[in-house]
């Protein structure tokens, strides 16, 4: 799909995405320079993965988001919150209660990177 | 300055930013592959500019921001939304009430594009 050429609603986009009742499953709202920018839903425990195509910026903008990482303490995310998870560098999103997230990564990333396994998505534009 | 390893919170940069009383100083929060996201205060009318390194995404924190473009309608943006200007297409940002925006830009991209002028600024990081 083209990059839209009107405004993007984060929130009516999470509205959508509620319909779907999926978590995990990011979808793309924007392309910008090579990246796209995506909104997932997350809950509970991912798969600890890397990305070798490049970084991956979470920004939070509802509920609370920790993101364990290899080496080094954890991070927690609240709304309003934004964190970059360097290329290559493993990390697993945990979020108990859930959250809502934008995603910013490569185009064609996949959302468990080098992990694949059953939670692997496609990011569909939505 | 080095990408920052440890959450952003994009309220507090807001608040630094308010304290400084300047408007239209973009100033860069975190760097995710190759491109800077930056935080601004926006109020009154800027110049008309293109951006010749890339495409420059406008993301709504709080107030109303209309983006005009040249050969097509203008775009409004409210809290929560967001719009890609493509690399090289002319806009000109006007909020008469005001607006805080987050930027995401290629590195090095000034606020002014092409135009240049009295309004150019450095993204210094903040």
């Amino acid at each position: 799909m083209a990059r839209p050429d009107k405004p993007v609603n984060l929130a009516e986009k999470l509205e959508k995405l509620e319909e779907l009742d999926a978590y995990w499953t990011p979808r793309t709202v924007m392309e910008v320079n090579g990246l796209e920018l995506k909104v997932s839903r997350f809950k509970g425990e991912f798969v600890w993965h890397s990305h070798t195509e490049g970084d991956e910026l979470f920004l939070v903008l509802r509920g609370t988001l920790t993101i364990e990482l290899r080496d080094r303490d954890a991070v927690r995310l609240g709304p309003g919150e934004l964190f970059v998870v360097p290329k290559g560098v493993e990390h697993r999103p945990v979020t108990p209660e859930g959250c809502d997230v934008v995603l910013l990564d490569p185009e064609g990333a996949l959302n468990t990177g080098d992990a694949g396994g059953a939670l692997t998505r496609d990011a569909e534009w939505l």
